[in-house]
């Protein structure tokens, strides 16, 4: 079994795309991250899920966690003021990790060896720098759901 | 909104499940990871799915890449072979991290922004040492979906 066999779609953003839309790709998808692409669809980075959410608490609540309590009434409002005026790139991390990118052709378990390396909760397959899909870490293990 | 309202079902483990059946909730529930719990219910660690993957890489593999490529094949067996002697127990980090927890009563800002400290997919929400259920990264980005 290859790379290729396990892909799953994945929605398509680039460092342009809204914060506040790809916060809604994770949510409707339930994905644990989402692949970033450049406009021609080379993958740039993995965006997760808990990323995001660090954009979702405001500033004066991270310097002072009490204040989480009395004004976590709107909590779906301060998501969307929080993240509103940002992209996706503002919210990548300035030094990206090594990007967990893999060929469809290779095996499952360099599949497995890579993301257990980078713990990564995505891995982007690619042939010819275009981009097949991705392979999340519970999709591999569905695997076993198979076996023998 | 409080973290009660997000609260998921999740599938009960314990140090003592095997393995593979960790693998098959994961893969089957396509969860990012976890909750373990005493047999009598109490919260003990989250076990990322990233976590598992790692054990499936056998260890002559994890010493020689390369030979994964060469070994691919039957990746399913694999998985099963791997985990089959092993418990949840083994595959825990010896040095648990803090655990991500809250009360039911706490709101959904204070669960971002454990979430967010902690860099974890997965938290906990108990009343009185019962677990309510687990909240995802991608629920609570989730609440972006229904904003005005």
């Amino acid at each position: 079994m290859l790379a290729r066999d396990l892909v799953e779609e994945y929605p398509s953003v680039t460092s342009d795309t809204d914060a506040l839309e790809a916060a809604q790709l994770l949510g409707h998808h339930r994905l644990p991250g989402l692949l970033v692409t450049t406009p021609a669809g080379r993958p740039v980075a993995v965006l997760p899920a808990s990323q995001v959410v660090r954009f979702v608490v405001p500033k004066y609540i991270q310097d002072d966690p009490s204040l989480a309590r009395v004004l976590g009434e709107k909590a779906a409002d301060s998501i969307v003021n929080q993240l509103s005026p940002l992209t996706v790139g503002d919210m990548l991390p300035e030094r990206l990790p090594e990007l967990p990118i893999l060929h469809g052709d290779d095996t499952v378990l360099e599949l497995a060896a890579l993301m257990a390396r980078l713990r990564c909760p995505l891995v982007a397959i690619v042939d010819d720098d275009h981009v097949l899909g991705v392979v999340t870490a519970s999709r591999l293990l569905s695997l076993a759901l198979h076996a023998s």
